[in-house]
């Protein structure tokens, strides 16, 4: 069986912090283990797949990494058949999941990962899309897709740059929490992770661990959310129904 | 041609304070101009129908009202058909349009409300189904509607809740400013209204005015944000397209 490998971030950058430094070491080892040298960028989150492209280029090229946008090519879903790893940045969920579905990538990817084994690594609305839906993202929904059915590459939802309710707020719109517990009065909604910025996900394989600077909250339908450490192992969520 | 009458509330209750109660005297101006006694509620933007009902119940009765439920008739068209006035509570967008369009209620709504001068009164999400489409909600996607299309009671859209940028914010994720920009983006995007906490739009006719305790800001695609003041003119809005 082919170990899949998974990199999830909640977020590219930390205030006053560059593009993707936060988590520099947690990729160089994940796409390193590997021997990657090409990273198939999907900029699709964004509507200025250039600029975007650029970004990225320049925070990742000067690490070792050779970056193409999968909007630049003539043929992506082949370009993903191709690639050697594939990132998929932050930007509008719902831009992201509709181009992925109009561009015919959804299977290409989850057959890249899922039976081959290329390493994907998402952060925000890319971390949004590997989950098993879109439903717990925080965006506008700006565009319509034709499902908000993600990639399903793990079986639970992410709820990334996850925020603890402000206890001296006056505004009145709901709390994350509040969100996520309409969620899950959904029947057979799947436990949502609240992942906070500067945190991520490592996933290899049937291991899960949560990395970076941050607990992260879980919350499971009919329970009491849970804090996790870092380091924490998560593996039991790939159990998730 | 028959008066269209609305009114459109950015929020149901205020830090501290009791349902509807900032609203009060717009509420009873509203439906007292038309000599309005029965209200038929819309409670499918929270999944307890209800105690979501008891709630308006509590609030509206003792101002002279008496409130019905949607959920609870045998045939919500007919409801909708025969109702002297209609008020769609907040809660989740996503499911109340959904709930909307699962029940027939698109085109009842729009019929009694277009063409037969029944007053509307929304709040939250209920002034989001209001309005051309559901895309500047601020609501977590917790269900999958058939479309984003709204009411159409209006040809602009509202952003509820809205909230000033927080300069001493260290979250990296979007400004609500910056979510409106990322929809203007697409072209064609109506007109966003970022309407604040304790503000409301009130409609009769061809004449809309900006009610409550806040300004307004304006966003319209291509063009830089505008603040209008309590008791502005807002009825270019109408001739939006």
């Amino acid at each position: 069986m082919v170990t899949r490998r998974i990199l999830l971030l909640s977020n590219s950058t930390l205030h006053n912090g560059k593009y993707l430094e936060w988590a520099k070491s947690e990729i160089l080892d994940f796409l390193g283990r590997k021997n990657v040298k090409r990273i198939l960028f999907v900029p699709y989150a964004s509507s200025k797949h250039d600029d975007y492209t650029n970004t990225v280029k320049n925070a990742l090229e000067p690490w070792g990494f050779q970056v193409e946008g999968v909007h630049a090519v003539p043929d992506p879903v082949r370009a993903v058949e191709n690639a050697e790893s594939i990132f998929v940045g932050g930007g509008n969920t719902f831009l992201l999941l509709k181009s992925l579905y109009e561009n015919g990538l959804i299977p290409a990817i989850q057959k890249q990962v899922l039976e081959n084994g290329m390493p994907y690594i998402g952060s925000s609305a890319g971390t949004n899309v590997a989950t098993t839906s879109i439903n717990t993202t925080n965006d506008m929904p700006i565009v319509y897709p034709p499902s908000f059915d993600a990639l399903k590459l793990v079986p639970f939802n992410i709820n990334p740059h996850y925020i603890d309710p402000d206890v001296n707020s006056t505004h009145m719109g709901e709390t994350r929490e509040k969100r996520i517990s309409e969620y899950h009065e959904i029947e057979g909604s799947p436990p949502v992770l609240g992942l906070r910025e500067g945190s991520l996900l490592f996933l290899e394989g049937e291991e899960v661990v949560l990395k970076g600077y941050h607990k992260a909250r879980l919350f499971v339908r009919g329970k009491e959310p849970v804090e996790y450490n870092v380091g924490s192992d998560l593996s039991f969520l790939l159990s998730s129904k």
